[in-house]
């Protein structure tokens, strides 16, 4: 086991993967920019090195300067967290190349799931469903419209280089698509300088289901179980629950199969995720795999007794995995709510500052993973969640209840939160009936804010 | 289902209660004395009435003041908590007069079960097993030499009117009888007026280990496994966990057994603990039972999923407990630090005053039931304990690594407090062992502080 790793991140899951490593004997280095001085993570590790001013260009994702604090201090694995450069398949190389053990798949790995069309090739090959679609560009529209038929509407057409919904159109019917595709690549011709186009199948109303993976150099890949995070805000979650309150045990079983399936074709290790998109009949769609450990990992954690970051750190160090998927069962239910510094009645404006008062809500099934404490002033420079509240109850109802309590417990002042807008969220009849997709969020805009 | 419950008490308990109330969709009455205006369980309630002057025997005592409030405010039911009012027969006896749940077991169990001489008389009877012992006061040294004889030494000389120490001898050996029984009986009339002595096996560093049991109306009676509360300074608990490090499976079969039978023998309704010590060849003997939720309640939580809380309140409301014995398993480990305003280093004096600084640990398994906040003043009025710190892990070596970087983490400025303390227990190598008893806080004094 390593003796000492560094931790390459900051915020909330600087803090969690401390409390990993001094509950596994291991001793602690946090990096911080120069705005994070008075960060939590800086002052809970054992040693801390400034690597840099607060734009993250200049710090959190400076590779040369993380590096050298690792050498400096004598860390013997990077721990990335998620964001930044967790799934940077350069840094990881470099890493290896300056003999730390990146903690995280290799970089290969990285590179290949990082690529969305190259992931959607090595799934399409391993036989794991991926959303229908055109495999190379489309050049007329009288091959759009016999791609079309093939694949079925309703179908997107899209631009190869597109971004923040230009170069986009839906199409629900044979005598919409000229118009649409036409438009949509002139579009993308003006916006991207680049009009490539191809066509994908437009799932109707999907829920965003994930499997968590954990997979060692062994050979050895399990899943555990699923988590439902289809409350999102422009393709940003919200709110995560496991298990999915519409999954059944054999849909669970069928994914979860699917799942390892993908996650063995690349030969993965470490923990990671496969995100599916799931159509109102379950069908099921490799959407992508995320290389690192995730925000909303601790509700399978919750569910499962199984601590996430720990066997992440222990595979990495070339620990086997000591329990097989038939161990794995789901024990209640749990749900996270993502507590940020914004103001959604201002168009979720972020809301840096201080923040003059703190309460915290406890007791029985209450988790909290925060990096901010009573008179912590928030930064403007970086992501705006500032702490994760998660609950665990013997099913779904009582997880909600435990919530919504917790919720109205949890007093911030000094900063603007979403709070409300959780709770909101969860006194909504559709999300009490588990009855809710991706749009959630969008087609109630009027009761949410 | 009650719609309205009024909790008879302050302190973290209360917090616990109105958390539970409020998750099951229950209003709740808060009551406080004037010294308690500030309390986090009057904030937290639907409601609170002030029920008189600091002095507990002003309010928190006065049953007239209570069972008024009770009836003001339209509550169904009361809480009682622990302490004050929660053993008080007559308390339960007044609210079944005024038509009010007393949210416990009858008056008659409570009474039954708060004299120590019925309650052995009737365990006896039930077969349970009790310190052995002369069932009558003994009145000569001729009567004691052969009630010994009997018995078998060590043996302890106790006055019935005893109390803090006094009145009390161990005697080894047979020639040692005679000098103790004569010093403790004169030491016992001066002390209490009162020299009526009786006799006891002496169990040589003795193990507390306690079953919680959870009864309803329908005879359905069963037990949630053990606690180990042997780290105890002057019979007072300081540190808890579950299950306990010496219990055998073939033990926990036998003691849970022996704890639901004592239960049924007094036709037990609502949450209770019987409380065992065990000596080193793990004879067990009946103590007491305490007929209220305990303290350390949390723990038996953690590593079962039932919320003990919610369970009392349904069955006082008359539902069946949904779930039988063999429903009922462990999972993982779980400790308890009671958080106490005091001084260690200081004979344990108690520090109240106001918290200027707080910071609670958080992320896996990690609870925490307090009832202060920073800028709260503590009275100087009532019990130290001033918060709980859980821990929950997936065996006793985590749990222990878990509470140590937890306590680590808790920072609390502005008044004393026992944290150090509980971290030298959790760093003693006898602790680490599992291998303990009621004395090692004393024996461990040079270490401990």
């Amino acid at each position: 086991m390593f003796n000492k790793i560094l931790i390459a991140n900051r915020g909330e899951i600087a803090v969690r993967v401390i409390r990993a490593c001094r509950e596994m004997g291991i001793e602690t280095v946090a990096v911080y920019s120069e705005v994070d001085r008075n960060a939590l993570h800086v002052q809970m590790a054992d040693e801390a090195v400034c690597i840099g001013p607060g734009k993250a260009q200049d710090s959190y994702l400076n590779m040369e300067n993380i590096i050298s604090a690792t050498v400096l201090t004598g860390a013997q694995a990077i721990h990335p967290g998620f964001g930044f450069l967790s799934e940077n398949s350069k840094f990881a190389q470099m890493c290896k190349e300056c003999n730390i053990t990146f903690i995280g798949p290799d970089a290969e790995t990285i590179d290949n799931m990082g690529n969305k069309s190259k992931a959607r090739e090595i799934m399409l090959k391993s036989g794991v469903p991926v959303i229908p679609g055109t495999e190379g560009s489309i050049e007329t529209v009288e091959d759009a419209l016999k791609e079309a038929d093939r694949i079925g509407y309703p179908i997107m057409v899209k631009a190869s280089a597109g971004g923040g919904g230009r170069g986009i159109r839906i199409v629900r019917a044979k005598e919409e698509l000229k118009k649409a595709f036409e438009t949509a690549k002139s579009e993308a011709k003006v916006a991207f300088g680049d009009d490539t186009m191809y066509i994908e199948k437009f799932i109707e109303k999907p829920r965003h289901i994930e499997f968590q993976i954990l997979a060692d150099n062994y050979g050895n890949v399990i899943h555990l179980c699923e988590r439902d995070c289809s409350i999102q805000r422009r393709n940003q979650k919200v709110l995560e629950e496991a298990p999915s309150p519409v999954m059944s045990h054999e849909l669970r079983k069928k994914m979860g199969e699917v799942a390892v399936k993908a996650a063995k074709s690349v030969n993965y290790k470490s923990v990671g995720t496969i995100e599916f998109l799931v159509d109102k009949n379950f069908n099921f769609y490799f959407m992508e795999m995320n290389t690192r450990i995730q925000v909303e990992h601790p509700i399978t954690e919750m569910i499962t007794g199984v601590d996430l970051v720990k066997e992440q750190i222990r595979v990495s160090a070339g620990e086997k995995i000591e329990f097989s998927q038939e161990d794995i069962d789901i024990k209640g239910h749990s749900i996270e709510c993502r507590i940020n510094a914004e103001n959604p009645k201002k168009g979720f404006r972020p809301s840096p500052g201080t923040i003059t008062l703190e309460h915290l809500p406890g007791g029985s099934g209450v988790r909290i993973d925060s990096s901010i404490y009573q008179g912590y002033t928030i930064p403007p420079t970086y992501d705006s969640m500032v702490a994760k509240l998660i609950v665990h109850g013997a099913d779904r109802k009582e997880a909600i209840s435990k919530m919504k309590r917790s919720l109205e417990e949890f007093l911030i002042d000094g900063i603007d939160t979403n709070i409300e807008f959780q709770l909101n969220i969860l006194y909504n009849d559709s999300f009490q009936k588990g009855d809710y997709d991706t749009g959630f969020i969008q087609s109630n805009e009027d009761t949410l804010f």
